[in-house]
């Protein structure tokens, strides 16, 4: 069902049975033993997309995540549920699920609202926040693993710029700021696409590295709105937390694109790592 | 299974049976025809944490509704279905369901992961944004019944007061920013609880009435997160959007209890109401 041109298309190329849909994750996807969220979440749009397309609703325009445990490399299935199919929108829900030696463990449960963003918009833009002010992604830093003691290849999967005035964290002195930001886009010259937009929302280090917090930060919950088809060229992503409290931490997240429109915006609830 | 002592105690005084919930809302919680989607979300919340208690994880941290369609004054069914319970947080699910004339209808499907707030809580509280700065609750606003040619009996259901700054649109001014800011309280003494922060994330005017958008301004999904238990008092309520564009926009809420703390933060993806 998908023209596959390279790594990221490898995730999303699932075969389906109905409204059943199997495919398969590369481990180097992972940070840790772990697959990465918004590499589940691509998986999960792009089968919502297929169902919800056969109603004239391919583009997710809202996708909210629960994140169960932790989905390791290899095969997975995606079984959805229509719940609701109006005029100018439908809504449907996912559940992603693997086969582990003690029976089928289900890691994400998912809904969606999805519609066809050229019907949606209006012409009207009215963005009262600017996009992020970076270097040019030459004079940024190619994201390295430098999580003390964790494996992360999925930093290898992505051409990820980030602002050296974010990765302090990386060299023991952490900026103190719970913000993070950078340049993305595929290694393989594949342009964005929404897909590509439900991988970025989770794609940057956790912002509490830059408060000193080291670990990975476990996702509880992330809610993604998709608001445009973005430009071809770098996304530019930013990434900061208002509200460190209480055992949790909120992450915002915005990813604008090479014609300076805000075409994401993403928040997660999770818990900030053990150093 | 709770003491009703004012209106909206009636709203969340829910008959349970074994994982069905059973309620019936006072149509003066209505906008128009159409129930208010935070005392929804507020009686939603109260079923999942009366079936997530049962494991000792009696408050939502963050939950995520969508809204498939108007619900009406009257009685209300609420199913809700376990889908993972652990040892720190439990998620579950709930669909609200109505009667009508053609059958049964259902009008929210919502997820949500629970946990012990005071457990969860390791002391640290880290919040980089501030309240919002208004003037004393005697010279702002007391929300009226403003919208032209809509019955809006749910604003007499609140002791909401309104920054004097924000309410321009009430008198052909609109401010022109996507702002909108007041206190909130029960009307009759009731002390905030965090199912009153699941109806302050959606209680006040959409933000859009001060960018010269009148019309109900519908939702198609909002998260909340709850981050502590409010202290007794007065909260205060900001919420705004940046982004308005390609026929939706995105209002961010955050509520801040008397002690000057960051209770709570949601945002919701909404269509533009119709001028």
């Amino acid at each position: 069902m998908w023209q596959v041109t390279d790594e990221f298309d490898r995730v999303l190329d699932l075969r389906r049975d109905g409204t059943t849909f199997i495919g398969d994750v590369d481990p180097g996807w992972s940070i840790g033993f772990a697959v990465n969220g918004g590499v589940l979440l691509a998986a999960i749009g792009r089968a919502l997309g297929a169902v919800l397309d056969d109603r004239g609703h391919p583009d997710p325009l809202v996708v909210s995540a629960f994140y169960l445990g932790a989905a390791t490399g290899g095969p997975f299935t995606i079984l959805t549920e229509t719940v609701r199919s109006g005029r100018t929108v439908s809504t449907a829900q996912a559940s992603l699920r693997q086969q582990t030696g003690s029976g089928e463990q289900e890691r994400v449960r998912a809904t969606a609202t999805y519609g066809d963003l050229n019907t949606l918009d209006d012409g009207q833009v009215r963005t009262t926040v600017a996009p992020p002010r970076l270097p040019p992604p030459d004079e940024c830093v190619r994201s390295v693993n430098q999580v003390p003691g964790v494996d992360v290849p999925f930093v290898e999967r992505l051409d990820l710029r980030l602002d050296p005035a974010c990765v302090g964290w990386a060299l023991g002195t952490p900026s103190g700021r719970g913000e993070m930001q950078g340049w993305l886009r595929h290694r393989e010259g594949r342009e964005p696409d929404l897909w590509t937009l439900l991988l970025a929302v989770d794609a940057l280090p956790p912002v509490t590295f830059n408060l000193g917090v080291t670990g990975w930060a476990p996702t509880l919950e992330l809610t993604a709105h998709l608001r445009a088809h973005p430009a071809p060229g770098w996304l530019r992503v930013r990434a900061w937390t208002d509200n460190v409290a209480g055992g949790l931490f909120e992450e915002n997240a915005e990813v604008w694109d090479s014609a300076d429109r805000l075409v994401a915006q993403a928040r997660q609830l999770a818990r900030p790592g053990r150093a």
